[in-house]
């Protein structure tokens, strides 16, 4: 189902859909979800239903499941880990006299829903007139709150167009029903009734429900209370049982009259700690949430996210769609982590399900270049959470018969949930992939106290782990055999460059890193030896060449595979409708990886090898993921091919706000929405970060005029503010201070004295515009537009 | 649990088992099992426990059940098949006077089993003290028999030690109870009562069960009869339920009186005959069964053996072992097959529920090469079997985009039933393998009328789906990307050396085939240039070789693999303690896989480059599939290590006698035991016919005086009978015909009207005897005979 701006039209800052559209729920409840990194909220209606997937989410909670094998293999992980959608306390039904408001029945006059990404709340106001005749207008508002971890809010007021009776219902429930199970490999499975009930808690004006899961053994703890506020009399009432409680409030109206309640929500989950302790939580923030008032938590709100888009803001010029898609993913990137504090940052963040509710290499390969540069403390915290699973990595790595620690490819708690290797522990690209987010918020932040505090453990036992995978064969080149890249068309495989690269980089990372802490390396055993053994076999490392084409391989012999037949084979994506025994063995791609190697690992290719790759890797690439479209724009951009870059920072950018990959319903695609920030500040921007230095080197397709970002490098907020001819560089927070950086390859001195202004250094393509495969060129923004004009 | 010569003599014709032991009740159920190919009933006592599995089988009848993935992929299958335990007519039981004979009560005096492979019965004496005191004699025979399909017999006698009463209950079991299911994946899932009752029927002395699979829909009727001899009052009666049927016999006898039952028993299934047409074909062959009578029974099974062993016998002076061991295996091998027509030869035969009965590549590539040159007409309808399934075959090919056909990896009716695509649809060689055994038949057996049955269509396709799936590289040679080739420790890899050869001679035979009936290649729509783009591919094929070593890598790259750590890694199988993510990338073999090609496609290797690769496999194969010792014994003999040979061909020989892989309660290793043929024929005897010429290279090692073997070639038997220095060629089946065959290279011919005698060619090891893996040394026949002795 696409989504096309009449529903959803154009803003810079918000999000609005114009009228209720019930066959787009699904994936509007994605596209409204509130969450702060701890809770989560799906957009669902606030009387329940219609839904498309009901989810009340918390980071970290989830539910064990047996992962079933028809044919058992040594080292396959036995239990699964599923997100649990939990007590729901977003529920507020209403009726009108006698006759429940359902936008399914009487007739829905008007229906708004605004996403704000200033205010960081969800806003609804609708009329509807009941099926016997009575009008009402109803407005609510809901906050999950960026600034008390534990809460969320909802104002839901009611306007009465005639005299009427209204009883409102404000419900907490556990175990709601869930849609039927999918096919669909990526959509989750399914967890019915997951909640046992502990304990319901009845008081004046709310409750309390506390549940408990079964095989994971964790206990959550949903609290509500309200603010009630109404003309004449107006009765509250409280009831409640093992998997629900209810607040009930009854007024009458006269016409124009409004009742209007607050209802504060407080979330608590443990693995440890007791009942009352969790009860009391719950209680403690409901009591916080009185003392700081609707107002004041909208204020606080606010607060946050003004400081956010000072230091995160990116103004795209001439470009309406990416102007409110880039902010968009910047603030579902946010809320996917702000106070997730040590915790996950699951594939989808906390908006749906999707992949069990997974975190995978997205968190540190996708959404936490986003966040070092854009909330360095909230990647941080990613970190601690990734190194907080250390000891089960070195667990895993031991069944592996590999030494140091091997990172899981999907989980939500830190042990391996991956049931099909191939595509699973064979992505061992992922222990690379997190060692250098370490290092990355390291060169960025300047701060290295992570690394003290956890870093290094997590540096020193992943290039074990490398060391131990890879080997010299006899003539002396380090390979790693049997392995699985980002492109998972082409799996176990041998010299995958992108695997390669970024091992060696881990492995030299790990050198270096013990080099500034030889007391901490020293208490790891790390010795002089060792460590001189990381780096041979970095420097020895293999990166296959294919002479005769001049591009890279992606693996060892995959330019010599069979080519896919594109024509005959035209549904997408291929992994639906294509056996892996096909897939694997040709030369056709899932996802940007040689390409990706080329961002990540920018110093290791020549401006001629980027070409020439760039071009050979369109041609075969299906884009399948949703992890490739914004890498794919960051290199079409640097080899020159910028309007083409600018299609793919659309695809990367408008992936859930359009739906492009028809599965925003099961939650957002959080890399791809980060991937957003990337396409335009990796890609026109030309950020890189490889070598250690902040490089620069904008250039803009003719479709931006003007392109303002902002990043945290160091102790500095630096500005960066493009147009066609121009940069100039803002470097903030001085008194007086400079910074070195380049720009387009040259060093460029900026300072807080004054802003630095420079000409954009024009690339010219060495190669025209290459193909994709045919039906697979990425979304036109032309022609997205016109149809959704039609 | 390592059985030994004290429990099971080593005798010539016979397998005997001198004392009950409970501990190896399991394996001994599988060695004693008695089949005709359609029937199989496990060696259970008849009084029905204890038990290791109960097993009552019949070929082909299974029950489906869902394949559960807990990552879905596109084209694997959804549903597999299990071999059923059907209804158990084994089953008599003894009370003597109010106790039940039961081996773990009482005491138990002596207990002797023996299967008699020239009677083709499974005898068994014992006598048996009650609890009570009550001392008796028990003798029964049982055979299923190789004259009469759907019949089976059991003689049972009872004799008193002192006067007692004797009640006899003759049983009819539908949904045994099973031994709880097994983590191990080469076991069986587990069916829980899989049978649904349709009829159950008493007659006077007899009784008849129906039943029915829920998913299958299979119907299967069992039904008995009884002939009971005794002295004075004897009571006959009978009754039954839906599960069971049961004829009570008492009788009171005195010291040194007798009591006889002869108990014939008639299975019959349909998957379209209604119930009174099994009803009355299991009546028929009762009414059969009574006409022929037990002694008539008996005379037939020893006449067909007589005529079996006539052609196939193999005599082996000198090694007692291996002489009692080829005549088991052949006597097993028989049983698959003989009147198993036009249903599968299941790996396990219907010995066991291994492998959920499945048939794999062992038919063709392992057992079919014994029974053609010793039973073709079995070969032939296990080839018919085959062919009847290329329909399926065709409908897989097309659900992987392949054309033609692709035969599944496993599969009782012929479906593929494979959840691990790796070491499954992966596994391509099958369809080569298949297409050989049509071609092998062919060449041996002079008989082209199955070709031009159904073989030719099987021909065909197969080369369509090799064509299809290879391509051309842009250096102009044929490469097969992403299969796996026997060795299951190295998969999904790129230029199998194996699969290559095997797929080039599938084309080329095709393309011979089609040349022989063009007419019927016409109506599968060959055309000459589909022929010659079969030729052509053949012709280009790639055949990796590592000229630094001199060797041929097994696939593309896998001499520069890491090399697998045996020193560290000492528990085996690895594939249960290893996983295939460290296994697949390693220089670790399962199973012989060059050197198997180096065995079915002889003429593609010199003598150095097979002792050079003898040299280079042996020390890196773990010989973890039971498939490999009979091969590794062929090539190691042809390159002059003939008594590292002679170990492989002892250890695939006492696999199953000796529970080598101590999984023989599981069931027979059918292919193993048909190798011991090939170790010996092929070994030592030196057969090869891949240049379709009967060729002969006799050649013993020390332990060996003298190898006497027989062979069907087309209308002739010949008898090859060496000794150290000279071989005897003789031709019967004549007048006055000769043929020429290859002795030692040289042609040489043959004649009925006298034996040929000429010298042994002495092979010279190029190389040193080659070590293995620490630990993995074949069982050598000093160690293990001495071991028992102990």
């Amino acid at each position: 189902m696409m989504i096309t701006d009449d529903a959803f039209p154009v803003e810079p800052w918000q999000v609005r859909e114009t009228e209720l559209r019930i066959d787009l729920l699904p994936q509007s409840e994605s596209l409204f979800a509130l969450s702060n990194g701890h809770i989560g909220f799906r957009g669902n209606l606030d009387e329940g239903e219609p839904y498309g997937l009901p989810g009340t989410y918390l980071n970290g909670f989830y539910e064990v499941r047996p992962l079933p094998y028809a044919e058992a293999g040594f080292g396959y992980p036995e239990d699964g880990q599923s997100i649990v959608d939990v007590t729901n306390g977003k529920l507020i039904r209403l009726l009108v006299e006698d006759e429940p408001f359902d936008v399914r029945y009487g007739e829905l006059l008007s229906h708004e829903r605004v996403l704000d990404m200033r205010a960081g709340t969800l806003s609804r106001s609708a009329e509807w007139c009941s099926p016997a005749g009575k009008q009402i207008r109803i407005n609510s508002t809901r906050l999950v709150s960026l600034a008390h971890r534990g809460l969320a809010a909802i104002e839901y007021e009611v306007e009465a167009c005639h005299d009427v009776r209204i009883t409102l219902q404000s419900e907490l429930v556990a175990n709601e029903d869930q849609p039927p199970p999918s096919d669909d490999p990526r959509v989750a499975a399914a967890l019915n009734q997951p909640l046992e009930a502990v304990q319901h808690e009845v008081a004046e004006r709310g409750a309390l429900l506390i549940h408990r899961t079964r095989g994971s053994g964790l206990m959550v703890a949903a609290a509500m209370d309200h603010v009630v506020e109404g003309p004449g009399r107006v009765d509250i009432s409280g009831d409640a049982g093992p998997d629900w409680a209810r607040t009930t409030v009854v007024c009458g109206l006269k016409t124009g009259e409004r009742l209007r309640i607050v209802k504060y929500l407080a979330y608590g989950w443990s693995s440890l700690r007791s009942r009352p302790a969790l009860r009391d939580q719950a209680a403690a923030a409901i009591a916080s949430a009185r003392y700081s008032g609707w107002d004041g938590l909208l204020d606080a709100q606010r607060a946050y996210l003004d400081d956010y888009w000072d230091t995160a803001d990116v103004e795209v010029d001439g470009d309406p769609d990416c102007q409110q898609a880039v902010r968009f993913g910047l603030f579902h990137v946010l809320q996917a982590s702000a106070r997730a504090e040590q915790r996950a940052i699951a594939g989808k963040g906390l908006t749906g399900t999707g992949y069990d509710g997974h975190a995978f290499w997205d968190t540190e390969g996708f959404v936490l270049p986003v966040l070092t540069y854009t909330a360095p403390r909230a990647a941080a915290d990613a970190l601690r959470w990734r190194a907080s699973t250390l000891d089960l990595a070195r667990d895993r790595a031991r069944e592996l018969d590999l030494a140091g620690a091997s990172f899981p490819w999907r989980t939500i708690r830190g042990e391996e949930c991956s049931a099909y290797w191939p595509a699973g522990t064979a992505a061992f690209h992922i222990n690379a992939d997190i060692a250098m987010a370490f290092e990355r918020y390291r060169v960025v932040t300047g701060d290295d106290s992570i690394e003290k505090e956890c870093g290094l453990a997590v540096l020193v036992e992943t290039a074990r782990m490398w060391r131990s995978l890879g080997h010299h064969d006899r003539y002396g080149a380090w390979r790693i055999d049997g392995v699985t890249g980002p492109d998972e068309y082409t799996a176990v495989v041998r010299d995958n460059v992108f695997t390669n690269l970024m091992a060696a980089a881990n492995l030299r990372v790990a050198a270096d890193a013990c080099a500034r802490h030889p007391d901490a390396a020293a208490e790891l055993d790390v010795d002089t030896e060792e460590i001189a053994a990381w780096r041979d076999a970095a420097d020895a490392v293999h990166i296959p060449y294919d002479e005769d084409l001049g591009v890279h391989p992606q693996c060892e012999g995959f330019t010599t595979l069979r080519e896919w037949d594109f024509r005959d084979n035209t549904e997408y994506p291929l992994l639906l409708h294509e056996p892996y025994v096909r897939l694997y063995p040709a030369q056709v791609v899932k996802q940007a990886d040689l390409v990706l190697a080329m961002q990540w690992q920018s110093h290791a290719f020549t401006a001629e090898q980027k070409a020439r790759n760039v071009d050979y890797y369109e041609r075969r690439t299906t884009r399948d993921s949703s992890l490739s479209a914004c890498t794919q724009a960051v290199m079409c951009a640097e080899v020159g091919h910028l309007e083409l870059a600018h299609d793919y920072a659309y695809e990367a950018a408008l992936i859930d706000l359009r739906n492009l990959h028809h599965n925003t319903g099961d939650g957002l695609h959080l890399a791809s929405l980060a991937g957003t920030w990337t396409a335009l500040v990796a890609g026109f921007g030309g950020l890189r970060d490889d070598e250690r230095v902040l490089a620069l080197d904008p250039q803009l397709p003719c479709g931006i005029n003007r392109l303002r970002f902002r990043l945290c490098w160091r102790n500095f907020r630096v500005t960066i503010d493009a147009d066609h001819q121009h940069v100039t560089y803002t470097l903030r927070d001085g008194p007086h201070s400079k910074l070195k950086i380049r720009h387009a390859g040259r060093i460029l001195e900026i300072s807080t004295d004054a802003p630095t202004k420079v000409e954009v250094c024009e690339r010219e393509p060495l190669l025209p515009t290459p193909k994709q495969p045919p039906g697979r060129e990425p979304f036109r923004r032309s022609r997205v537009r016109s149809d959704s004009q039609a």
